[in-house]
């Protein structure tokens, strides 16, 4: 079983998985992604996942067979378990619990060569739809408190199979950064009144200059303080608190400005390796009036990792008004 | 000049280094760290570094010419700049000011192919004193209220020149890692009337199986809920806020410690690239009694980063238990 543990000093929890215990010589080289292999995502191998949780099957082919348009199942290699309590502890100073949650993986296209910024609206939106389905249904697991939804891409930004995928793990705890940004909103709000994330919209939607793309329903732009250059966010211009909770005309005019996000950094960037996260609202809670939910895009460009992790400090050496003009630059 | 700019909704201060600007294509390929070219750091080439402002010159040789053994000089290309004033700025809801600040490199050793670690004792306190001086020095500048000192080793982990050496900036801000640490160990000092790390290091002595190695004055180990595999922490034993502020013997016996820890890591992981930050009290400050300076070494083995980054979740797949065994284990 993986453990949660809080660090006694920040309260940040992290997962020690036991089981995927790594020697020395394991972490000596990394495996290289297996280009051209076996590819357990293909139409075809859908007995080489776990059984699927959601499927599109415009087909009524019957699960774990081909004929989906869109599959999710549980992740192989899970970070955390599905099953057990919590079992909250505590060894002297420290503090523990078991690491119970879900950890699942949308395979987004049959297709094994294509990206998700190669989709058509259509399919991103039926991956967006997936997002929210399960997280829905996962709420209901009273024992899970947020529901992190993610992806990595490419190599470099820790994606271990290439045909696209996203993830989505639900945990007992809420993470640190998110916990953040609630008691930043917070703050906020308690002094003015206003959603500081309806502040920002409104702020750059007036100065421009960080603007990557306005839609009817959505901004695509650089924030103010990027700790990484051609850090890239998306809010709804509507106030919302969480992801799963907008009607289905937010969800599909989403699925129109992440497609054309993640195009302009393609082309800008030569398809670099990249991580998004959903940044949402605890699920169990009610709506907020102060948090926003959003999404940031981290193209992976550099290397250095350790240092800004340590500090906490970081060096950003692209303004993101000049990468805000790279961005719009670009020809669709 | 570059821009120190703040995140306006979780407060973290970054620096945008407009100068340093880079362009989308000077993304696509980081450049190789040169293996066997010219280097500035060796000595003769003293011309080749902004003029020294501190060394160790047994021979009592001029300042920049041959006869150091240890140098400590300005960055050719620093982060942030010397000169000017802070200019405290607003525009709408966000807040900025000057990137004012040094930005100093210790070269550790004459030796262009000897790392830290295979250094001599007497030499590795060298470079302790060296960090002391500099902060003592830097100090006097009433505009920085941080000196963050570091290493970064290996071109993984950040090092663009392979010649040994670390870093220190000083800065008008407190790192936002920093300040979450100092504010964790009062909420436990206000409850406790303790210092948080010095229950630390007596539990991790009562319950042994974290730790890497014990001396006198030091204690290595790894955290309870490190986020990384072989994260390794270093702590004085007797309670010090400020490294700077520490007796000669302290940081004597430092050295040793630390030498120590690094062989271990090197034998045990094969000399990995890794990175090393000093945790110590805003240098303006006067001692506190609930925070206690240490040292955090991070060995770069896993590529992932931004999702650990953008969510401040992590998953650590060597618990620190087994990573303090496989250290100790080591034969020195």
């Amino acid at each position: 079983m993986p453990e949660l543990r809080k660090d006694p000093v920040i309260g940040r929890w992290v997962i020690i998985s036991s089981e995927r215990g790594k020697r020395p010589h394991d972490w000596a080289r990394e495996p290289e992604q297996k280009r051209g292999g076996f590819c357990p995502f293909c139409p075809g191998n859908e007995d080489k996942t776990p059984p699927e949780v959601l499927a599109i099957r415009p087909d009524g082919s019957p699960p774990n067979t081909p004929g989906w348009i869109l599959r999710v199942v549980p992740n192989k290699f899970p970070a955390l378990q599905i099953e057990g309590d919590l079992n909250r502890r505590g060894e002297g100073i420290y503090d523990m619990m078991n690491g119970v949650g879900a950890h699942e993986v949308i395979i987004e296209t049959t297709s094994h060569d294509l990206d998700l910024a190669d989709l058509d609206e259509e399919q991103i939106y039926r991956v967006l739809w997936a997002f929210k389905e399960r997280m829905l249904d996962l709420k209901n697991d009273k024992r899970f408190r947020y529901i992190l939804a993610f992806k990595n891409h490419g190599q470099a930004a820790g994606a271990s199979l290439e045909h696209s995928h996203s993830q989505l793990i639900a945990m007992p705890i809420v993470p640190k950064r998110v916990q953040e940004e609630i008691e930043g909103s917070r703050r906020y709000y308690d002094y003015k009144e206003r959603c500081i994330f309806c502040d920002i919209v409104r702020q750059e939607i007036l100065t421009e200059k960080r603007i990557v793309a306005e839609h009817d329903k959505y901004l695509v732009f650089e924030p103010f303080a990027p700790r990484f250059p051609f850090e890239t966010w998306l809010l709804p211009k509507e106030h919302f608190s969480h992801f799963e909770r907008m009607p289905e005309e937010e969800h599909r005019a989403l699925a129109a400005a992440l497609k054309e996000a993640l195009v302009r950094i393609n082309k800008t960037l030569d398809r670099p390796p990249y991580n998004f996260i959903i940044h949402s609202s605890p699920i169990q809670e009610a709506d907020y009036p102060e948090y926003h939910w959003h999404i940031e895009i981290i193209p992976k460009l550099t290397k250095v990792a350790g240092f800004e992790w340590g500090s906490g400090f970081y060096i950003n050496t692209t303004p993101p008004e000049d990468a805000a003009r790279y961005l719009r630059e670009v020809t669709l």
